[in-house]
């Protein structure tokens, strides 16, 4: 029994996916059959898959390049990308084959996720790192829910979304199936602003020595924690994204406690505190805004001695409160002794779970929650938990 | 689709199980259809299973009590307890009715954890919180692991094992099928020496003002923290089970490190050191043990005094350290500022895995490793996984 993997979007989470899947132990039980770019798809036939992944990649071309025009690979054939086709197109090899087709997308667009409801309804799970189509409008939400519920459907799978890696949805279900009660969800879930804030805010505190906020920024940028515009990771908007999806998660299930807010927008409904000066929100270079930011560091000085007033720390944070009947992300003052101040550094997630059972001290998972190969792991694990749903046995 | 379910060991743990298996979200997908003690079992029609848990376990009579001659309650019927015969009954009503039958053993019996071979290969599925079967002698572990490799056999999930409802085992299994190396494990997995540590050894110390070594062990005996006798925690032979079992489950997968010792008497050939004072080795009664202890005290305010020396908290971990090639379970000193120190409270587990992706700061996981109702949710989540992987579909 074998599985095949259609992967859309071979960026560096796509590549890391790729060479994953097609290690010795995986690579007999894993056919990848097609892999995608925004321009090309290479198909591959199940025998011409058995490669290592160097050379699987090697099989798309740039997106930059032209369409090839002939096979320079046995086994392979290639089309201008069309993701909508494409999933015809596997949902009826797998009808004929008679074999189950995970689609894989590692991209970050919201128009393929939008097309998982015809890919689910088709008989394909989807796996997938992209938080979109989970964190947008209800609709889409919902579409993808009820596609799930229909003979023959396939599944959805999504632990990559929230902490890559790390044991995050799949705990979250845990719970939630079992019956137990979540009662606050409370975690550090943006590794830039993890890293931004356990610079600029260290427990027992720094007063008017530590950094400047600007700067921590501008290295953080240098490095390549930041987006290009730093101000898609101050704007909250991923850690928004997040909390929508762990909130979707509780709020499917029953509960007896007060019902949480509902999002019909998706994470632009949820109340989520941004950390752009309102001077710099039309900034439209990510230098210019680093260089700006300056003016603004007597105001996060200023917070910072607020919170060491308090033997505090400053941690942005998303925070789902079910007794409050609240999700928010902002930016909040926690005691120097708490987990998310003392054990949290570099640009570590860590997310803390209060539930009935998990009551006197809550459930923590804690690591480093993004970067292509911890991303590519919580895919490629979900991945093989889909495979054996259906019929694939992985050793151990 | 639905999943039958037969439950061995119906004690603090058991009975949590029934209850959260026949929640009203759950109940329709699982039917109940044994319940054993070490005496009695209470065979149920799938047609009768479909009632609360309170019901279903009343239909169970004490171990003390006779067995019944006629059945109370329609569809049930009663016989001596007897796993192996069970066992056959169960695999033959599976093929007959083409159901999957999992069987969930509550007991903490090696003899019982012995018939899980003949279980897997005949289709029955193993759930169970039970470790003596993976962390006993090699032969048993070895035939546990070759049964799953049948065909039409049945799988064996443990989550429970170690952490109780933590995603250990998950993370673990996670971690090396998606072929990351794991370098070190570390943790304290005793939610009993976790409790009586974090009382006698704090960060900042106490020095000789601190609370005694026997008096802890009194208090947390008192508390029902300890087994009956506290030298069975004491012994460490409880971590070393864990350790055991994550010892296997890495070594079980192909590494380019070396590999790490191998346990052919199980947890007996790890290197473990006991904290029971040698001159208390043979004390038959839990209560005399605890007076004796105090004439210890010294020992440990010594042991204490020198951890506080370097500024160092006193913690009982398991180790698997890849690198030295070394398993053991030891009393060891952590700096103050450590995670094992400073975010560690109450009887909480720890755990925290270095490995090739999780490299810079290891992935943690944190929280209650104890208790009748988490330990029934890593159950049950397993119970859950077994039977999606047959088919079953659990809402989200």
């Amino acid at each position: 029994m074998s599985c095949a993997v259609a992967i859309i979007g071979v960026g560096l989470v796509g590549k890391q996916v790729v060479n994953q899947l097609s290690s010795p132990a995986l690579g007999r039980l894993f056919n990848i059959i097609s892999l995608s770019n925004s321009k090309h798809t290479v198909s591959i036939a199940p025998s011409a898959s058995a490669v290592d992944g160097a050379t699987l990649l090697s099989l798309l071309p740039a997106s930059s390049a032209p369409l090839p025009t002939s096979s320079t690979h046995p086994g392979t054939s290639y089309s201008p990308a069309n993701p909508a086709e494409l999933i015809k197109k596997l949902a009826a090899d797998s009808r004929e084959n008679k074999t189950h087709t995970i689609l894989v997308d590692c991209t970050s667009d919201l128009s393929v996720t939008e097309l998982y409801p015809l890919a689910i309804s088709s008989g394909l799970s989807v796996v997938t790192p992209n938080k979109k189509g989970f964190s947008s409008g209800d609709a889409l939400w919902t579409q993808i829910l009820e596609a799930q519920s229909a003979p023959g459907a396939g599944l959805v799978y999504l632990e990559a979304t929230v902490g890559a890696g790390l044991p995050i949805i799949s705990t979250v279900r845990d719970l939630v199936k079992t019956g137990d009660e979540v009662i606050k969800v409370e975690g550090v879930l943006s590794g830039t602003l993890s890293y931004i804030f356990n610079e600029f805010s260290k427990p027992g505190g720094s007063g008017a020595a530590g950094p400047k906020f600007s700067e921590i920024v501008k290295i953080a940028k240098e490095n390549g924690y930041t987006e290009p515009h730093p101000a898609d990771d101050l704007s909250g908007s991923d850690v928004a994204r997040k909390l929508t999806i762990l909130s979707r998660i509780i709020s499917a299930n029953p509960s007896s406690l007060p019902a949480l807010p509902a999002f019909p927008e998706g994470y632009a409904s949820l109340s989520t505190e941004t950390l752009i000066p309102s001077a710099l929100a039309n900034v439209a270079s990510g230098d210019e805004f680093v260089t700006k930011l300056a003016d603004h560091d007597a105001e996060f000085d200023k917070l910072r001695a607020d919170a060491e007033k308090e033997d505090k720390v400053l941690r942005y944070v998303g925070v789902i409160d079910r007794k409050a009947g609240l999700v928010k992300c902002a930016l909040e003052k926690y005691p120097s002794t708490h987990p998310f101040a003392s054990s949290l550094s570099g640009s570590d997630n860590i997310i803390a779970f209060h539930t009935a059972r998990y009551s006197q001290r809550p459930l923590i998972v804690q690591g480093a929650g993004a970067g292509a190969d911890v991303t590519a792991m919580g895919v490629v694990a979900d991945v093989i938990k889909v495979a054996e749903r259906n019929g694939v046995r992985v050793h151990l």
